[in-house]
């Protein structure tokens, strides 16, 4: 039987790290790179995870302006801010049948994609991974990496589990990756802001790791505050969060490594922040249900002032 | 005529400024310092300022453990993080019949005083003043100097123009200073916080000048939430401001020399913040009379967090 074909476009740590658990697992798999692209070509792939050491050579890279020949999944894996750029490579990717699997975080991502995308189904995922790009061509895998993944509906309402969104999920566990599948997207997409909204943003304003965080007794209510702000606002959008997910989060969270969100690492490295995803949608998804969050946009107003000044000196 | 007598205890940039335009206008002066004692003893009082230079010598100054005569008026112009060790000298330096002169930011900060001022007249004070102190006994003014002074009452009433308002006003007019007499003092505390708590919170925060929040629009909206939440509970406090104080002073702030508040000079300093008078008590005040202020909440929370890394940091 021959496994289903992917495509990964943008080879960050995300898209990197899944699409070699994919190939290991025996999937064709092209890459679509900008900056690494002639050092896959050379050099290959390396991923170095407590689950075992990966180098994979040989690989099918696509630079700036080349197109891979469809696959049948795309996995878009590029920070959000660059999707309106990307959209044209996922188009010509992505032939009609094929799947569009938009494994970023936020809100709001898949609507503007599925319009370009007519006739192809239009998946959202969002991996729970602790890893990074430490050099051209090498992923380093620090802890975690289930991805869920729900099927995109125009409206946001729950899809249910579609033959779509298993047939990933399989591919993931065949590769080795917990995957689960998520009947209500949207309300997955909420769910992983109870967490991103307060640590993303605060790593930057306070140039603090999520221990830190934790371990300051103003700082971890104001973590609460966030969350709570988030699981309000999801409540009324529709989407409503199981009760516990606040003391759960905060209790993996105590657990974990200390860790800078990636946001903190975007900060530092003088990329923009993914803020219209995070923060801006999901104010005005709650603004658009009476709903105000005005903790959350008081760290998105501190988070706009940082990243205009971060860009511009950078 | 013999004019009165002050005794400043805080030789900082307010102290200091005010203390020499009195002391140059006739009036009898003492000094309480700390770690300037034995240079302004040495060496005299410094002041560069566009309204003209001083220099004084022969100073009165009395350093740790050491206890001035009573003066007339006793000016407390050391930071509020300091009141709880100040407030020994304070009773010893102000005799019954003299008034003591709070010349300090934020809320509630008479009140503790008073309890141990028996048959002492209790003055809070506030400066506009744009001032630092740049080295050992030299304080450099750069702009503004206009002082209001109004008299406390337990309940936080308003007591009118007091005998006591108008002779403190009346002394810092003939040393050139302009004096503003309020008939409320509370009114005017929260007045002043509704610069304080964006500015001095945000420069800290976002380490950004009063130039740099103005120019940047989110920035610019998230001061006019928090002045908005200070009016808010100004007003329900029973200490309403003018319908146009936000404009007015956003007008003032966008003429003004780029400046550092004061709290952004501690912070860079090492000093502690003055959150307890600037932050935590309003939000307690607003607090008893049922209005909540998320925003300001939220900056305090992160500038808590800022303040005890800070301090554990220096």
């Amino acid at each position: 039987v021959t496994k289903r074909s992917y495509t990964i476009i943008g080879v960050g740590a995300v898209g990197g790290y899944y699409g070699a658990r994919l190939a290991a697992a025996g999937h064709p798999v092209r890459w679509v790179a900008r900056s690494d692209a002639d050092h896959l070509r050379t050099h290959g792939l390396g991923v170095s995870s407590p689950r075992g050491d990966l180098h994979l050579d040989d690989l099918e890279v696509f630079g700036p302006g080349q197109t891979p020949p469809p696959s049948d999944v795309v996995v878009l894996a590029t920070k959000t801010t660059a999707n309106a750029s990307a959209a044209a490579q996922v188009v010509e990717a992505a032939r009609p049948g094929s799947a569009v699997l938009v494994l970023q975080n936020g809100l709001g991502i898949e609507a503007p994609l599925a319009e370009v995308l007519p006739g192809r189904t239009v998946l959202g995922g969002m991996s729970f991974i602790c890893a990074g790009k430490d050099a051209p061509g090498h992923i380093a895998h620090l802890d975690y990496e289930a991805v869920t993944v729900g099927e995109h509906r125009p409206g946001g309402e729950a899809a249910g589990v579609t033959p779509a969104v298993q047939a990933v999920v399989d591919d993931l566990v065949g590769a080795g990756v917990p995957g689960e599948a998520l009947d209500d997207l949207v309300a997955g997409r909420w769910r992983k802001l109870v967490w991103n909204v307060p640590f993303n943003g605060l790593s930057v304003v306070l140039d603090a790791g999520t221990d830190e965080l934790m371990a300051h007794p103003a700082a971890l209510e104001l973590v609460r505050t966030l969350m709570g702000e988030v699981v309000v606002a999801a409540a009324a959008d529709g989407h409503p969060a199981p009760d516990d997910v606040i003391d759960v989060m905060l209790d993996r969270t105590a657990k974990m490594t200390p860790y800078a969100p990636s946001m903190k690492h975007d900060f530092d490295d003088g990329r923009p922040l993914e803020l219209p995803a995070i923060y801006a949608a999901p104010l005005a998804a709650a603004a658009r249900v009476g709903v105000a969050m005005p903790a959350t946009s008081t760290l998105f107003a501190e988070l706009s002032f940082l990243d205009a000044r971060n860009r511009a000196r950078s």
